[in-house]
């Protein structure tokens, strides 16, 4: 009885958001977030595998990242293309609609060890998106894993930055947190020159 | 009854260790492993909080770096210091003797999403225990920040290395792929000079 419903994922999310910043995460069962979104638990498990994976939406962030990065012009640098990735991100992901909700699941997932570990997972797999995307461009493994890293702090930053105020898209907020990244790296990289061997 | 028992952790994680290469995490439960050691469960619980944590050393390895970037020399630029602590970690804990253990270590983890979900968040550990000891030294928290994680990824990029070969110390692994990081970056840092706004 597969029926389709409207924007079922995103129902379920905001359901889960609510009763787990209510109630706790633990005293959340996955009937309690079905009944809340006003469908069936066999719709939520077509969606998501377990109740922890409700909150981070089955890798569309990782989808979104590797696009863009292939899509960026030819002659972008690897940075250049990472910073396409983290507007891609801001248009289609974290929109400014999306920021309260955004907010609100950032202090849910803080208070639950096992929502901050499912949440360090995707990180690596969202930096894995980015490395393989740049690498698929052409760019050497090393070079690739760096500029990836480097956009994940950036976009870890903005994130923070972004889901705590208004006054930027997160677009603009991730490109500020990369151009602060790349000024520490060259304060960093001139410094010792004097004392490397 | 808390009788001492000499080297318990180290036995219950190579207990542990073996039996989960044997028949899977999944198949192992504490007691297995409790008697493969040849302790008991009550003594598993006094050092490990749950099955999970067996092999992930409760937390040695962060102190032990945010202990070598403090006692890094005053001069030492946040590099360095980071270099610092990649060398105590080769002294101190990836040492020639663990070189077999860390290497199933990493095929049992590979294999396991819960213990590659907890590897990933102690990652998120060892980077945030390196910018914490960093900014004790007065490193602004920026800096602080992107020298933890570069060298966080350059002590994962030695961890594969070393893991896999035996030609040199996990502390000049490190430092060699320390060294290739940051050459990646001075390209990436130099090359789009012509083209940035």
């Amino acid at each position: 009885m597969a029926r389709w419903e409207p924007n079922a994922p995103e129902r379920l999310s905001k359901a889960a958001l609510e009763l787990f910043a209510e109630r706790g995460y633990e005293n959340t069962t996955v009937i309690d977030i079905a009944q809340r979104a006003g469908l069936t638990k066999s719709t939520f498990f077509r969606h998501f595998q377990d109740k922890r994976e409700v909150l981070f939406g089955g890798g569309t962030l990782a989808g979104l990242l590797a696009g863009a990065i292939a899509a960026a012009p030819a002659s972008a640098t690897p940075l250049e293309a990472v910073t396409h990735a983290m507007d891609a991100v801001g248009r289609e992901a974290f929109t400014p609609d999306r920021r309260e909700y955004t907010a609100l699941r950032r202090t849910v997932i803080a208070a639950n060890p096992e929502l901050r570990e499912r949440e360090a997972l995707k990180g690596l797999a969202l930096t894995a998106a980015m490395t393989g995307a740049l690498e698929q461009r052409g760019v050497p493994q090393l070079t690739a894993c760096v500029a990836a890293e480097l956009g994940a702090l950036a976009m870890k930053i903005a994130y923070e930055r972004w889901s705590g105020t208004a006054d930027a898209g997160f677009g603009e907020v991730a490109r500020r947190a990369l151009d602060e990244i790349q000024a520490a790296i060259a304060i960093e990289q001139s410094e010792p020159a004097d004392r490397r061997q």
